[in-house]
């Protein structure tokens, strides 16, 4: 069985210029690139600030399988929006991985 | 309209036995607390070490409202698995977000 592979990442994006730009960036990423299959992000207003570390927004993104995350990884509108997106923030951690769907939504 | 509730956190869980004894607890967690709405989990493999920071592991659990959420933090079987979970890690990283679903699956 082919499983979901998640990419996310966690980013401390404190100035609101950068947050809108970026945030307006993925959403024409995703939109134009089909082989995303879903995105969801929020800003944290829940947690508590020591376990916080520092960030402040999730971004998830979820591909078929890793042949499509290969393609994005190399599709010229991701290379091209990561040049803008890795000048912009000033802490990130990018985790990806096979998603286990222990409980289906 | 109400907003998917996620949580989200990182660890890093270098030992295996930890991990299984961790991952054991979860899923029992998710599957005896009904308002938990999903849970999906992951070991990082495809990204770079330096982006990593040190995590490996990544856990999702999304709740259909706030109310729910704030009513997991408080039941009973989360609150004693806390207590384990908490003496198990070394590193984590927890955000608390209202989901933005900017492309559904």
């Amino acid at each position: 069985m082919r499983k979901d592979l998640c990419s996310l990442s966690l980013q401390n994006l404190t100035y609101l210029c950068s947050f809108v730009e970026i945030l307006k960036g993925l959403e024409k990423l995703v939109s134009d690139v089909d082989i995303v299959k879903s995105f969801v992000w929020g800003k944290d207003t829940e947690s508590e600030e020591m376990l916080r570390q520092g960030f402040t927004h999730a971004f998830l993104m979820t591909f078929s399988s890793k042949d499509d995350f290969n393609c994005f990884l190399r599709h010229p509108n991701h290379v091209e929006f990561s040049a803008t997106f890795s000048a912009a923030i000033d802490k990130i951690v990018l985790l990806d991985f096979p998603a286990v769907l222990v409980k289906p939504a």
